[in-house]
């Protein structure tokens, strides 16, 4: 006879050793150490909790100081590699195997432990594919949560970082698995309750605040002319053209452009309210004016901002909040709704080779890529309408005997030279030979060319939709590539025969008067600018305030 | 001065309205309709809940017999209409506008009402679409969601049945919209927490407990060998080739025979362990030899399945389910893993198009997509590569020169003719003058050709990855097509060919020797044999019981 209740045993076992530094669910912080032990088994796989904001910090710094005689051969799921101890725990000899979604900070100490054999990487994922994941083949068998307080009955209160939470937590505890939380404070009364206590075995309060990382925040005063004529191309040639009303923004200064031009150049447009109402973005500091000038009528997001805190409170019209009036974040619901209810996705990338692929991805580094291949990707799933999608459907499919479907619109905005004067544009991309040093089954693309559908340069915009050969796209993506080599080998007569077609669009063709294209545009030109525009609500990170 | 607070205040306003009609959060029943027309305003954007199984019956019924002139033009957003008062709210003139994701015993008359002016449709969405808009431009403003209990506090427990409810209650509730749960009963103590109080605003005991539809429960009994031959072809020809291991079966009586097929044609291939391991899956009656032989090592569900709580309560290492033993399911998380987590997904359809469009789409029915466009098409988000994913995408781009990329198995399953003898493949899909009847911007396609990897009827498989042109796809649809119009019209040399090629395959061509089709390789061949499989612990709906 078969048994049919390991986990639940295996489980009652581990609590079992526990059970001599616990009172209630609570832990004290110099027990975690002996709480981790107790309950690890060499193997186990383990989820850390660290998005991009976020950290599980005190936890990391415990596991990471385990003895390897005892936990070894951990095998960590988690979204984010961020702080030096989830690394550490490699390096030490605790977990040898992983599946992530970004390493950002520490792609290039990643990439070095792969080569050593320290690390055995599983697979990178997009954050939605890892939760997925989390409940199918990589359930977590221990999760090191983190949460801003917790009552005495283990119920958690996440505050505005609500992000992963909620589906590690779930994932885990209806597995029979352990939920360990580290917390800022134990309290007699929650302001909410974000995580029941059912979900949770232990609570440790943390000897300082867990660590949030203000990743949102771009200052203004570093956003260049260029970034200014780019994101004017943006807002005409594709916001007004295609009504996009729905969208997500990534990382980086040529968004933020955009979002401080939405209430200058869009509104002079007459674009208020027909372009950017809702949105599926963390608080970024940036929309500040365009929240203001009545631009955005909803935001729903992956993560809080740091220091967005009394703003966000003070526009629950926008924001999803609780009754305490801090945000819900969700970052699995939040990748939902950019995947399936956004028309757009436009953001930023390393390099772009002539089919539109495009990759972070350099050598000596893995990156990874958060959630801009969920976002940044066609949802062939889809079946509901929109005027952008159904646009961009027509585009891509006119004329080639199709059954009619909609497309997302996926936005590569891009200077044609990067920092070091790094082209942008490439024959190959880097992500070939990282491929084939780390042993990867495929190049390691962020966004499929396939998938792209428009390319914005400072030269112009190439509309991916509307070409027909891989000739034509290879054109039209090097008569954007200004003087980087792929954009100088273009073939000349088909680039202006694609720009007659429009297909390329030069800043002229789209009536954008490029002498406009100052600083002057931008709705705020400093921090201290987005600052004056929340009222004063806006409470910037220490180390953005230069006045 | 915009006032930013307009949500929060009218959700004031609202439950002052209410204020006399409750204890706490409690409602009597009697009062129900009081207190719906009470927090309900005229336009409001309502959820319903009713997925496929379970059902806010209650709720549907008051909200049905409102009074017109004092709630009316409701928008519903709902996952499924599935019960009569679903479409009462329309006809009687409390609604007016609807956004839903399916239909099934609803289309007709839906149909009708759409034809008669009386309900203007939004959109029609697969599931995870329509939970992502809740987010974004969606967001209900009121829901009546239903659960098993309720505590005094306002805690629900939703038991095995959990299914849409975090998802609706946790949009509504952080954007300041109004909550109200009908529930089987209202106790001192809940087996565990599902939904946090905080989340709830009221809580009503209905009279009866809440409807559950038995919509998984195949009787093997009804299973034909033409079934069983399909069934052996999906084994022998697809999971085994491409070792899929991480899959979901749509519904129906093709993929339960392939489950009721698993302990003796795929354990006679010694495909044990190789195939079949981890589900994204409803706990299916039909899966229940499957998993007390071995093959199933997970099952995450999307709800759960009438008649199978003691047996999941019994096989926890392979269900997900809380300390209280029962199971939690969670369609939003589910849909998540079936689009990113699974490399299969198999189902039927009723129709097919040359170019392997399909839809169940019919005249004078609008019957809607559920989970099926989601989970059958490519995600092409996907990063993480599994055997069955690599070489699905081989063969797709193998000699294109594309960028290579995995590729998802996304199969269509039947019979050559269906029900009355109508043929499975068509020219040209209902789906077309359905748009054009009901105004669609789309003909509703339930999955593209473009995301088919493989359709398979009685006559062979189609492998639609190796095809390289247009021509080739239609003459590899045309050659399974059997007696069809669209079968009888191939090119028989070209068809051949591809047969050659390894494109078409017949069961000879797999080595499956036809005369062991027979009901005998069935694991169960009625419910009867399913309940003795369990141990006695499976316990059908006594519509089932026909002993």
């Amino acid at each position: 006879m078969r048994d049919w209740n390991t986990q639940a045993r295996n489980r009652e076992a581990r609590l079992a050793r526990a059970a001599h530094l616990t009172q209630g669910k609570t832990v004290e912080a110099k027990d975690a150490a002996a709480l981790l032990s107790a309950v690890l088994e060499p193997g186990d796989r383990v989820c850390l909790e660290g998005n991009n904001q976020k950290q599980a910090d005190f936890l990391a710094k415990v596991l990471a100081g385990l003895d390897p005689a005892r936990v070894h051969d951990l095998h960590m799921v988690q979204s984010v590699l961020a702080l030096p101890e989830h690394l550490d725990v490699f390096d030490r000899g605790v977990a040898s195997r992983l599946d992530f979604s970004f390493s950002g900070p520490q792609g290039a100490r990643l990439a070095k432990l792969v080569a050593e054999g320290r690390i055995n990487i599983g697979a990178i994922h997009t954050y939605l594919e890892l939760f997925g994941r989390y409940f199918v083949d990589l359930t977590p068998r221990v999760s090191l949560v983190c949460a801003q307080a917790a009552d005495r009955a283990g119920n958690l209160y996440t505050g505005p970082n609500t992000e992963d939470t909620p589906t590690i937590v779930e994932a885990t505890a209806f597995k029979r698995g352990i939920v360990i939380a580290q917390v800022n404070q134990i309290v007699d009364s929650l302001p909410r309750v974000d995580i029941p206590a059912d979900w949770v075995d232990f609570v440790i309060q943390s000897p300082k605040p867990h660590y949030i990382e203000p990743l949102f925040t771009r200052d203004p005063a570093q956003i260049s002319e260029i970034q200014v004529l780019m994101a004017m191309m943006a807002i005409k040639g594709i916001y007004a053209e295609y009504e996009v009303n729905r969208l997500n923004h990534g990382i980086g200064f040529d968004t933020a452009a955009i979002e401080l031009l939405l209430p200058t150049y869009a509104e002079s447009l007459g674009l208020k309210g027909r372009i950017c109402r809702h949105w599926a973005l963390n608080p970024h500091p940036a929309l500040i004016p365009a929240i203001e000038a009545g631009f955005v009528e909803s935001v729903h997001s992956f993560g809080s901002e740091l220091g967005m805190e009394k703003y966000i409170e003070a526009r629950p019209d926008v924001f999803f909040t609780g009754p305490d009036g801090s945000m819900r974040s969700n970052r699995a619901m939040s990748q939902a709704a950019g995947h399936y209810a956004c028309d757009m996705f436009i953001g930023s990338t390393l390099q772009i080779d002539l089919g539109g692929n495009s990759s972070t991805a350099t050598l000596g580094r893995i990156a990874g890529f958060g959630g801009a291949p969920n976002m940044g990707s066609d949802a062939r799933g889809r079946r509901h309408a929109s005027p952008a999608w159904l646009k961009a459907g027509r585009e891509a499919r006119e004329g080639r005997g199709l059954m009619p479907r909609g497309q997302k619109l996926v936005v590569q905005m891009v200077e044609t030279f990067r920092e070091h004067m790094q082209p942008a544009f490439v024959e190959r991309l880097d992500a070939w030979e990282l491929a084939e040093s780390a042993g990867m089954d495929l190049p390691p693309v962020m966004i499929y060319g396939e998938d792209v559908s428009h390319i914005l340069t400072e030269e112009g915009i190439a509309n991916l939709l509307l070409c027909r050969t891989d000739e034509e796209r290879e054109q039209a993506i090097r008569g954007v590539a200004g003087y980087t080599p792929v954009g100088l080998a273009r073939d000349k007569r088909m680039v202006e025969n694609l720009r007659d077609r429009g297909i390329i669009r030069r800043p002229e063709d789209l009536g954008i008067d490029k002498s406009l294209a100052t600083r002057d545009l931008l709705a705020a030109r400093s921090v201290k600018d987005l600052v004056r525009a929340s009222g004063g609500l806006y409470d910037p990170p220490k180390r953005f305030r230069n006045w």
